[in-house]
């Protein structure tokens, strides 16, 4: 199928994807003296009282806002606001579908950090959760730090986060694959972006020890003169500290793991070749990979991921999003914290186990529907166990 | 039965009036890959190619924000963006169901004028309009102009234009009655808010000629020393021409008509015994009305309005503002401007003619279903002849 036709086809015909659908009756005048005015007034006294009753009276308990800039749109780059909507409508289907959660699209015509962070706060009152989208780095980082220190909601990048969950997942089981301890391995990441850094974090969150960042320029290294921003300076105070210096194919010698977030064909059978026995390949670029699975086998990878649905072991955001805020909205938490999301991550690991795990399955399948249960009951527990639930 | 805590039962079993509904399939991958990616890529490049393609591939045809900063909710005055939601989402009911518009509530915490504006207008593109509600006077005013100067979409005032255009609508049918004409009626307005203004300035739109407004200081008119504001002083400059000066009840000797807006019980008996014959009383004033219909027909009313279901001729905002959105909507209007408030006015009036118009029936009822569609195609109609219509 030609899914650009195909769906551009479908949409014409669609005319939206997603639809506010009132909850309660309004057929009789009776209805309307409840729903709304007079008698409407005495929850809004309530909430005026005391305002986490918005919790308890409102939609705010299970609405989340998924915002962009439309500046990082899928792999289209600055599309504008009103172009990055067919996304936004599509991934409140998917928040709708996957988590049972109500999420409400908004695009931003702005590209200032500190217009950004205001408009969203300014609105944030009226939802449980923020679910920020296809923002460009190093904007997004800004943003979303500034956010979660504005608001007493979750906050959650899911291009930073989500990607990086479900990749530690499929890493830790990568990991009992072929035998290698989480201390010992070597990991390169290509792609200094919002993914790049995030995954970064969150695998030094977890416990890995030697992570190298490249970006266009190379390795990326502590003092590094060219190319650099806060961010890479920053990531670099805790990855490479031995100082590698190189482009990627230097940094692949002997490495155990390559997690490319970055563009097609970056990586050959050659470089497969030079890393270390047993390798994993998590090859994102998307819809074309770093290394097709066919090509980084031939070079002696172990496992191989991608962001694709065709071949085994695809990192799909799906897993993650929308159990993440199930879990977060279920327990009404103020934050999305690391706790959380190495949780998410255990969860995610942890339904693929035993005789089921080999190479070609590592992860869930986007469509198991343990998945999302799973990882909201483990985000929910996490979030209790952190202190940030507040029921 | 008591509203006030029958509703806050409800709302706590109910846990919000809205959700947000995916009216597209995720069940498969290849529903995820037409609706999400990969597919989705081709209908955000052809709306970033042609703007407009928005209002063709994604919801916001029919996708109206309804938007309050919480300052004037209901009577209840400042009580605050979450304690509003509550009113907010009966008004995305309302929306669904009279006029079969998507309405989400949008809830903004600031004061400011500069920054709700500038709040609004980033957020406007996912939009096909943004109805405005319960901000209060006279920052409503300012931020209704500047928006209809940015924004491209509708922007409508409901509390304004809303209470407006059906008063509108009644009075034109109790002139009908009483063989009255608007050239020579006398009108006072009492109530100088949001409503009292708009009133005033849709009826001198229509062709009234000799219309007094009065606040708590008294007769406006211009040069008035106390009390005034640039909104009052602008509608001094076309009412009141002949500077009468004194308090409501002086206004009201030989007057035609009375439009409330105000406050309980400010009207009595004895003041309408001292207005022109045959009478007019619209007591807006909600839940208890300026004067009961008993009393000012003691006094010789002929026509008396309230804001109340359960007296004849109720002024309720839900029937005008749905039809006017879904009319708006289906032309993809770029504004809701004069000639169709005017319009919607005219279609409100002309479903009750005939034997059927009576004193007790000026106005059709809430639940009179010809109402919304009459509504939509007159306002359609009056925005294709002003040249504010897309398609």
């Amino acid at each position: 199928m030609n899914y650009a036709k195909e769906s551009l086809r479908l949409h014409g015909e669609w005319k939206g994807k997603i639809e506010v659908k009132a909850t309660v009756p309004a057929e009789t005048e009776t209805d309307l003296a409840l729903a709304y005015t007079p008698g409407v007034a005495q929850p809004c006294l309530e909430i005026q009282k005391d305002v986490i009753k918005s919790y308890e009276l409102t939609r705010r308990w299970n609405m989340a806002a998924v915002i962009t800039d439309g500046t990082a749109v899928l792999g289209l780059g600055d599309i504008g606001p009103e172009a990055g909507m067919p996304v936004m409508e599509g991934k409140c289907v998917l928040f709708k579908a996957f988590g049972d959660v109500d999420a409400f699209p908004i695009c931003i015509k702005s590209k200032d950090v500190e217009e950004i962070v205001n408009t969203i706060h300014l609105i944030s009152g009226g939802f449980g959760g923020i679910n920020l989208e296809d923002i460009a780095a190093p904007r997004c980082f800004e943003i979303e730090k500034r956010l979660k220190e504005k608001c007493d909601i979750p906050i959650f990048h899911d291009d930073q986060h989500g990607t990086a969950i479900i990749t530690l997942a499929g890493l830790i089981n990568a990991l009992k694959i072929v035998g290698k301890e989480k201390e010992n391995v070597r990991i390169v990441v290509n792609g200094a972006g919002a993914a790049g850094i995030s995954i970064t974090t969150l695998l030094l969150t977890y416990g890995f020890k030697d992570i190298v960042i490249c970006d266009k320029s190379g390795a990326i290294f502590k003092g590094r003169e060219n190319d650099m921003d806060p961010i890479k300076s920053k990531i670099a105070e805790v990855t490479n500290l031995s100082k590698r210096e190189g482009v990627l194919a230097d940094m692949l010698v002997g490495a155990d793991v390559f997690i490319g977030v970055s563009a097609p064909n970056t990586v050959t059978t050659d470089m497969v070749r030079q890393m270390a026995k047993d390798s994993i390949l998590f090859a994102c670029a998307n819809p074309t990979p770093e290394i097709f699975p066919k090509e980084a086998k031939l070079g002696g990878a172990k496992v191989i991921a991608t962001g694709r649905s065709d071949f085994p072991n695809q990192i799909n955001n799906v897993l993650a999003f929308p159990g993440i805020f199930r879990g977060a909205f279920d327990v009404r938490a103020s934050d999305i914290n690391d706790e959380m999301k190495l949780a998410a991550a255990y969860a995610l690991a942890s339904l693929v186990s035993g005789d089921e795990l080999s190479p070609e399955y590592i992860i869930p399948r986007a469509f198991d529907r343990r998945v999302g249960k799973a990882v909201a009951a483990a985000v929910s527990k996490a979030a209790r166990d952190s202190g940030v639930a507040r029921i």
